[in-house]
């Protein structure tokens, strides 16, 4: 089958083996999936992995033993726990210590015709939802996360650093709780999605941003963090999101001095961001750059790659290229 | 009057000028005052501070407006805030963005002769205190904040990193509320005192400890956040209590991959440190390296910055010296 594999350099292979699944995973079918910054990240050496990449997914099971399941149309949970552990069994199968994750450690990805995942991660897609919205399901459960971890009250202020794909998704989820949201990036095209959806922007280096309650770091670059100590209130909270090959020189004594709180956040759940979705509470559209065929795929690497992209995709039907 | 000074250079003062008290203020006369890692990271530039350094001292008022107070023995909070904005009116005076924070932050320190401070920052300190034990109210209260700021059951494993000064405070303040905790240091002589009261320690390099659900970083160094990061279960807490002149490189990848929260701890409540050290509670003593006479006061920082060395405490009385 076509994927895209990652072994030290990225490449298109044409005839990687296809997976086959266990006794209680799909083998589906894979119709769109996602270049996500973590894809970006592995190319540059991030985790290590060597595999077929990607994670984010939309696709037909086509093989199971369960055939209900059959034909259906789903996305995936990207973390494999053992199923045994302390944390899987309190339902954090992510945090499992020797989980796999898809397309990022240990378990070939989605950038491929065909993905196998266990049955208990697939999430079936409402048929009212298209697949170029259904394939922003992770990146927006990663978006919702914030929610399970931080309690944003409707006096707290927010500030959310990067416009990127994960800051426009983290934008719109946060805005509906706090009076007082605001985002800051670097691309007036990026920030006008917001401001067309009533999310007030300010574009970085303009005049800086008051300190706020809470700072959502989504710029992907290792000097995020750097940027929210310096615009949290002491006392305040930043919730990083960032996950980057390389590391920074900080000085985290403003942690420290203003007593601040630092949340990481990953996965999230796909059943809201599903129906967030099919209830089009968050807009996904205006967040893709491009729609490749896999046979292009190196070329939509490359796009994914430019500054300033957003959402590139990959088809495995002609008929969704853009 | 004699005080140490930094201005670039650490030097012993024999005619500093003597501080007046400020209509709310009092003027205190310094019995003892320690000698803290702030101190010895300033004298490398941290803060950018340049007067007379100290915040940890034990004194008797000599001057102020209310007449109860003179004569009083006192220990002080180090932190003076406007009094007007949203944080000094929550009672955050330590977060007010206009505060001066003594010998640390454009207000003359308590390594000197006289000190002044606002009234309301003084606690009179109860008679049976002697001042070798009262002058630990400051680092005793900062190793208090933690349990201010994190909730900790019996279940949870508690790891205190760092066996300098402020580790064996912390690590007696949270021993009890703890049924798993352990102190990972490189120096057996101050793991020792931990043993003799009951507290499991490990040499740092020997079999590495299990990951726990809570990691207090107290090792004054860089790398710590990075140690504490391998250290911590996901979905744990970090509590990052070493402000340090210069940065380290970081990738901070661990915090979100494994949604670990880190709290940043600075100063705490003086009443409960000052309770604490009355009923013995924390053992204080054995934490003494040295008392030298201010006289001597360039040795007892040669003496402080020594690796391994625990709390140098600089007296303005003959007969306190050892």
């Amino acid at each position: 089958m076509r994927a895209m594999v990652f072994d030290g350099a990225l490449r298109l292979a044409a005839d990687y083996p296809r997976p086959s699944p266990g006794h209680n995973e799909a083998s589906i079918r894979v119709g769109l999936a996602g270049i996500c910054n973590t894809d970006l990240e592995i190319v540059k050496g991030y985790m290590g992995f060597k595999g077929v990449l990607g994670h984010e997914f939309v696709g037909v099971v086509e093989e199971c033993r369960d055939p209900d399941l059959v034909g259906q149309r789903v996305v995936g949970e990207i973390n494999v726990g053992c199923g045994a552990c302390p944390y899987c069994s309190r339902g954090l199968s992510r945090h499992c210590p020797d989980r796999s994750v898809l397309g990022i450690l240990g378990r070939d990805g989605a950038l491929a015709e065909y993905v196998t995942l266990p049955i208990e991660n697939l999430h079936p897609v409402p048929k009212s939802l298209p697949d170029e919205e259904a394939v922003f399901a992770e990146p927006l459960a990663a978006a919702l996360e914030i929610r399970e971890q931080v309690n944003i009250s409707p006096s707290d202020s927010v500030l959310v650093l990067g416009d990127g794909k994960l800051g426009l998704l983290v934008a719109q989820v946060l805005a509906p709780l706090s009076r007082k949201l605001r985002v800051v990036g670097k691309h007036r095209s990026s920030l006008a999605i917001l401001s067309q959806r009533g999310i007030e922007t300010c574009l970085a280096g303009d005049s800086p941003p008051e300190r706020a309650d809470i700072v959502v770091d989504c710029t992907g670059s290792p000097s995020g963090l750097e940027a929210a100590m310096r615009l949290t209130k002491p006392k305040g909270t930043i919730v990083l999101k960032s996950t980057v090959a390389t590391g920074a020189s900080l000085n985290l004594a403003p942690l420290v001095v203003d007593e601040i709180t630092v949340v990481g956040s990953r996965c999230g759940p796909f059943r809201p961001a599903l129906d967030a979705l099919d209830k089009k509470t968050v807009g996904v559209r205006p967040l893709i750059a491009g729609i490749y065929p896999i046979s292009d795929g190196l070329r939509a690497f490359e796009h994914a790659a430019q500054h300033g992209t957003l959402k590139v995709l990959i088809s495995f039907h002609a008929n969704l290229t853009q």
